[in-house]
């Protein structure tokens, strides 16, 4: 068994966090990563009440395992926080916005603050939120995020909040990607697309099959899918997705489809229903290449896992 | 001593290559580093035969152990290659652009064909180029770069093109950098930035205090100043360079830079000659946060390696 501070912080077998991603981190997965050692965190997104009660039913039913919740910061206000809270989650994360005003919050129900940053600005303000982890995340990772990578932005804010624990985000898909956060100084990692391809995951198996058949080179960060969906991101963050025929034709035109919004917005929702994602978006990370099959989520945290032990196991024999 | 196929097939005490950077990379930089048991690449950048001719005169002087030289594969001829292998380097490093041209004539002189590529399609053509190292360079490194982060790259190329061994570049300037790239499949690192900040490296002591004074969040990725000076650089290959005032009044106003390209011209050579940074660009590296000062390039060498023995080392204590 790996041991770190994440392992410690909240007794798993795997320093393995789930990404709380919109719309596809229900409760079946979540608990599905619980279950199998990891951390699983229910994608709370822009904070749809409706959609968390239900989610976060589901996953207090499906698993007597350590779980939590995240949101994305600017979209939610703190009735959705005191939401999450009233369920009892081991951990609420929270990334894409200024945590300081729920870090009180959050703590005072008893339940660890996890902040995701993508800089190291962010990192200290996540420090002064009083963050029990702190995830850095490169700009790698599918879905929303920003410009720093990795393998530079992860020991640069281990350095810059020690002695807070940090978490490693964006590229992740295997159990090489876990032995290498660990040698960076990270805890753990916390893995998202990975867990897109996977069973338990809420979304379109056209979806999950093209994350499946795609390369790294093919995905790419932009702001059309937000712009479409009239969502007002705040910079720097962008989304990762798959390049499709709508990146293709607006991005870099991000004006003229500002000017085209009305009858964009309607035909990309009508893709979005049909699952048509030549139009409808695939939010991807680059560690799509290590990814060639949908499985169950609880094999791929024990996979991961396990080939991190292997790993790590005999990096000592390559110094002699 | 840590083992891998790179230092097997130069000989080396460590695991890791100099950079070739154009303009900073010179004979010195490049001895210094061989002597210290890394691989030292002279930085032949767009091919000036009267600079290389002083350059690969001094590294040949002042080493007797392997090094090697590189260039920017679009911007040369046949000829610069000629008069590099014409000075029996032991490796030739071809970066930006197609290597198959090269491959056989470098392969015939008894010296070892490195490709750096910055994605799976460039990997692909340095496999059949006859590559004997290829090198995955991610986005967060400093100078001229792509798209994709060296987390996620690494690996996907490890796979795409085994048994060819692969080196990971980009935001690797300590130790834990070098740890983490042998676990991702790695045979060892392709190291810039850290070395710009050392005694022996070309260039304005005024540039090496920036590099040791910014933070990473302070780099972008631009194309403004390969236009002010006058460089096709082929898409999608831009500069990783720290922010500075030139950087932004242009950055994203591309098209104005061009209309304005005669006067922008002449000031930006000025303030090149005057070391005047503000304007003039310093290349740089995500790993700008983990250099604290300009060292002596072998006391760099050393210590990276050590760092990394060590974390490989204990890395096994890690699981119990």
């Amino acid at each position: 068994m790996i041991k770190t501070a994440l392992t410690r912080l909240f007794d798993l077998r795997y320093p393995i966090v789930l990404a709380p991603m919109g719309g596809v981190t229900g409760g079946a997965l979540a608990a599905a990563v619980s279950n199998a050692g990891g951390l699983g965190l229910v994608g709370g997104g822009y904070g749809d009440p409706d959609w968390l009660r239900t989610e976060l039913a589901l996953v207090r039913q499906t698993t007597s395992a350590p779980w939590g919740a995240g949101v994305i910061t600017w979209a939610v206000g703190p009735e959705i926080i005191r939401q999450i809270l009233a369920q009892e989650p081991h951990a609420v994360m929270l990334s894409f916005g200024d945590p300081r005003p729920y870090g009180e919050m959050i703590k005072a129900a008893g339940c660890k603050l996890i902040c995701q940053v993508q800089d190291l600005a962010g990192a200290l303000l996540a420090r002064e939120a009083g963050a029990d982890l702190i995830i850095a995340q490169g700009t790698e990772a599918g879905g929303h995020g920003s410009q720093r990578s990795t393998l530079a932005l992860v020991p640069a804010v281990v350095d810059a909040v020690a002695p807070v624990p940090v978490l490693a985000a964006g590229g992740i898909a295997d159990g090489r990607g876990l032995a290498a956060a660990l040698m960076l100084g990270a805890q753990g990692v916390l893995i998202g697309t990975r867990f897109v391809a996977s069973d338990e995951a809420l979304g379109s198996p056209l979806a999950k099959e093209r994350i499946v058949r795609s390369t790294g080179d093919q995905t790419a960060r932009t702001t059309v899918f937000d712009i479409v969906r009239g969502l007002s991101w705040p910079e720097p963050h962008t989304g990762r997705a798959l390049r499709n025929q709508f990146m293709a034709r607006w991005h870099g035109n991000e004006p003229g489809l500002v000017d085209a919004l009305a009858a964009q917005s309607l035909a990309f929702k009508q893709a979005q229903q049909s699952g048509d994602f030549d139009t409808a978006m695939v939010w991807a990370g680059e560690g799509v290449d290590l990814i060639q099959s949908v499985e169950p989520a609880g094999d791929i945290v024990r996979r991961i896992g396990d080939e991190a032990e292997s790993r790590l196991s005999v990096a000592s024999a390559l110094v002699s």
